[in-house]
């Protein structure tokens, strides 16, 4: 009885996690066109917040659209699911500590809203990072080969083409990948991140 | 053009995350009864692994069924499928570096095996532990009431009652509730670890 008290006792809290891991988690979610920058954007910061000792984690298409939503389509209800599950997801990183990165084109608000909606609820910090990027350059870029595709009606509701981008109106931080440097963007949300307290706590002992 | 290779080349690596946590991710899946103590032995679980620095995080129905599975009932389509959505995020977790600790009944061996099969094709340590424990004693528990409600006819399709439990046949480690002590319980689980690679790895300087 003894025993089990005293491993009942020793419920991990957050600030448990945080002296662990020597930061707080947190969702930043990276919201643009396809494109725009999203994805470099986020492998660059997972690299730079390791060399420093973080733990951030990266959820993406690749990992998100071939795994929990791989029976989700692309109508606008599907979207909205998807987005959905992925806030339910980041959201659980965040509560376990990490620094989740979750790059999805996510073209409307009211999708980006719930899911910034279910993090305050938790009492989880959400950064909405808007990776502006104009719809010319991002057609240009076309790294996939997604818009061509699109231009000539192969892909139906593309974002940008057939299907509207809800741009955010007062997004956390604001990048601008078509005429900022990928250094200055990393800088940008890593000092955000320390504005906000995420990366301030220093790893103490236990 | 110099800097973005700069960033580029350091994509993070699994080997990175043992590094800088000091352990190897993993799913540790519990399966068993209501009232089997999956829970329990999660909990006390994760306070031991807190207590040597490693960082697990547990996943159950507390903040499964109320988030990402919120729109999913409890007929055997969305018991699979709520099954899958769970297996689908511990793998994430594993991927990220973490110790995740998924405790669900999971009555179904073809639900629990497609979950390892997932962590299986991501070269992810899965194991697969099962919470013996005799139905009367589970009932005699009853932490929930659910028994008592299952009894009356007020809880259908409940498992052990009206739905089957059907039990592994070869899980990684067999635990007997109803017969050992919690700390034997998590002795065991902590030596498995240790046999198994997960924990064995010292955290390197970075």
């Amino acid at each position: 009885m003894t025993t089990n008290l005293h491993w009942h006792s020793g419920l991990i809290s957050r600030a448990d996690r945080t002296r662990m891991l020597g930061h707080g988690g947190a969702t930043l979610w990276f919201t643009g066109l396809s494109g725009s920058g999203k994805s470099t954007i986020a492998v660059a910061l997972e690299s730079a917040l390791a060399r420093q000792g973080k733990l951030s984690y990266r959820l993406d298409g690749d990992n998100i659209r071939l795994g929990i939503n791989r029976n989700l389509g692309f109508s606008a209800a599907d979207r909205t699911e998807n987005i959905r599950r992925v806030g339910e997801v980041s959201k659980l990183f965040a509560d376990a500590g990490v620094i989740v990165l979750s790059s999805f084109i996510s073209p409307y608000s009211a999708d980006r809203a719930l899911v910034r909606q279910l993090h305050e609820e938790a009492d989880l910090p959400f950064l909405e990072i808007f990776v502006d990027c104009t719809l010319s350059e991002a057609e240009r870029r076309d790294p996939k080969g997604l818009y061509k595709k699109a231009r000539a009606g192969e892909i139906k509701n593309f974002t940008g083409i057939d299907d509207p981008y809800e741009a955010p109106h007062q997004p956390d931080i604001h990048l601008r990948s078509h005429l900022q440097t990928l250094d200055d963007e990393i800088d940008t949300i890593l000092t955000t991140l320390q504005e906000r307290g995420i990366l301030a706590q220093e790893a103490l002992p236990a």
